[in-house]
């Protein structure tokens, strides 16, 4: 029987316990497990962007040259590189998720060269909207088939995918599906939105991927996200959207379209320096609290989580072989959405996703193991 | 022959004196004659950003519904629309304006129905890289073929053209142009990028435009593009980019793809709250001074500027009639990139356009006519 005095003793020993000091926590009663769809606040954003009106007030247009804004996607990609096993020069961080995985998809579609036939991309059957949206829609724009459904790759060219499922939390094998869709001749796009800790991409053979800045990585709301390219490829990648930011050389600007070298060639506009310095502020976070201690709490938390159901006879949907989970714990219950309500009320914060599913979301900087125990003490109590 | 005490009259008597007091200018001595590349910083931003950053950390989540951050490129839109004399739900704020203008040329393409041929993008020779880049990267995507110059529009079935040239200032007919491209049988895309001051795009029969608020809109550095979609067309616009904020039933999320109504459809992602909490104060600002003062005093600042050129015996390439310029005074000289660095030592920031332009911009809400004043004497002098 797991009591809360269990809990405070794994919080008395957990070694990034000290790293939720570095957040804004005005209401420290609140339970917040819900830090995959939005990630606390870290004290050092809030002075970075105090910081950053100051330059832009102050220093105005020669802050693109003094504070390093003309690279800052760039910048912040190198700086996220290590979080997925990344070089220097094959992470960009910028646009929204949905332009990246448009992007992305794309640039998959072109790197299977001319084939004399329709191509194909294929998503699975349940992932999030915005994947097969964005897959449907390039069907519709590039006369491009789509197949739902991952099972039979025979015929795919580009497979679409999320690492984390969004709402059981179960992570695909990276590096044998990836291998799995080149064998039958297709190029993975890794969509890694509700992934969290440690990923080798080159490890992995990963070509392609696009991620989420404002969920475990604590960048804020809206925050840009990021493009990875292997650069094993990097001379093979056009990417659909061609903008001054891909130029090589940005400001002679009478020339023909040339895309500087590496993942510099998938920018596009002026990037949003707000969102970068706060997405920057999270990055460095995690790389300073450590990936490989931050996966390791992932798991921990996550499985406390599912002993507590399991203790309260909850319905865990979630995996249970911490290889294979993220950073969250689903529980299956008919009353989802009046759960959430009445959670909210007690002051305890969790997601939910039509129709049945209640997600504990377990952001390992700033979740504690009496937060896990007093959450899903509360929804025992709701639901005895 | 201009002195001093002139332009001083001017200031005395300018209706809009008083509204550089909503400034944060820490340098009162320095001359800021670049608002058309980076627009200087309102307070009100810098109250509205520390008080997101707040929502943030205090009502994480819950602010995406508290504080109408879901439909937040959809309320700024509406509070834009006026400028452009445009009506709800017919301007949203998103992504960057390379994705805009990516969004609405692939639009115009879909717009001009199955033709059975190749479709043709015309675009301006000297018009603005991005644009071209765009239109090209295009081409290439889908098929299209790309035409330079835009004195024949025979064939042409989407014209791409910047309203205002960045180099000279000088603007196109709104109204003739978008008529004579559609007596061609073309529709037009308007870049608003470079414009200031009064437009109206219903009026000027206009169905698509894009344009971008850091500049004369003082929205910030990378601040969110806004684009245009006339609600004559709504129901016949599928842009390419889906993401789920364009989904009618967001929240449902197993349906395939349905888009909102009106310029909803044209959303992509997850909106970047800072960077439009940042536009949408400069956007308040422009609305309450009144829009038509501001064309009068850009149309005054310039013509000033243009005054002074003569006097000093500048050359002057931007067009004397005040109808057919936007919001800069461009001045062609052979050692325009030296004179750009002595005037910025002197601390006089201008911006300069290779090879020989330098671009004298003069932000009506910010600008005085001492500084243009002031300006054009130090340039004289560096010049004599």
């Amino acid at each position: 029987m797991i009591g809360r005095a269990d809990a405070q003793e794994l919080d008395a020993v957990d070694p990034l316990a000290s790293w939720r000091d570095e957040f804004v926590i005005p209401d420290p009663e609140l339970i917040y497990l819900d830090g995959n769809s939005l990630g606390r606040t870290p004290k050092r954003t809030v002075a970075a962007l105090h910081r950053v009106i100051d330059e832009w007030a102050g220093d105005l247009i020669s802050s693109w040259w003094e504070h390093d804004w003309l690279d800052l996607a760039l910048t912040v990609g190198d700086e996220l590189a290590p979080l997925l096993g990344a070089g220097p020069g094959e992470v960009a961080v910028h646009e929204s998720t949905t332009v990246g995985i448009f992007q992305q998809v794309n640039v998959a579609l072109d790197l299977t060269g001319d084939l004399g036939r329709q191509k194909v991309v294929a998503i699975a059957d349940g992932d999030f909207p915005t994947d097969r949206y964005v897959a449907e829609g390039i069907a519709r724009l590039r006369d491009v088939g789509v197949r739902r459904g991952l099972d039979d790759l025979t015929g795919v060219d580009v497979v679409l995918r999320s690492l984390a499922d969004y709402r059981t939390a179960e992570l695909a094998d990276l590096a044998s599906e990836t291998e799995r869709a080149r064998r039958a001749g297709a190029v993975t796009v890794w969509d890694l939105s509700h992934a969290a800790g440690v990923l080798d991409l080159p490890g992995a053979g990963v070509d392609l991927a696009v991620g989420c800045t404002y969920k475990f990585l604590n960048g804020g709301p809206g925050a840009p996200a990021f493009v990875y390219v292997s650069e094993r490829i990097h001379d093979r990648v056009t990417q659909p959207i061609w903008g001054w930011f891909a130029q090589r050389d940005q400001f002679a600007m009478d020339r023909p379209f040339d895309p500087r070298p590496g993942v510099g060639r998938m920018l596009n506009g002026t990037p949003p320096v707000f969102g970068l310095t706060a997405a920057r502020e999270g990055i460095r976070l995690s790389i300073e609290a450590g990936i490989d201690r931050i996966a390791e709490k992932t798991r921990s938390l996550t499985g406390f989580g599912i002993d507590l159901a399991d203790q309260f006879g909850l319905e865990n949907v979630t995996p249970r072989d911490a290889s294979r989970r993220g950073g969250h714990v689903a529980i299956r219950h008919a009353a989802a959405s009046r759960l959430h309500d009445e959670l909210a009320a007690r002051k305890v914060i969790i997601d939910r996703r039509d129709p049945d599913i209640l997600r504990f979301g377990m952001s390992p900087l700033t979740t504690r193991y009496v937060d896990v125990f007093d959450a899903f003490t509360a929804l025992d109590d709701l639901t005895a």
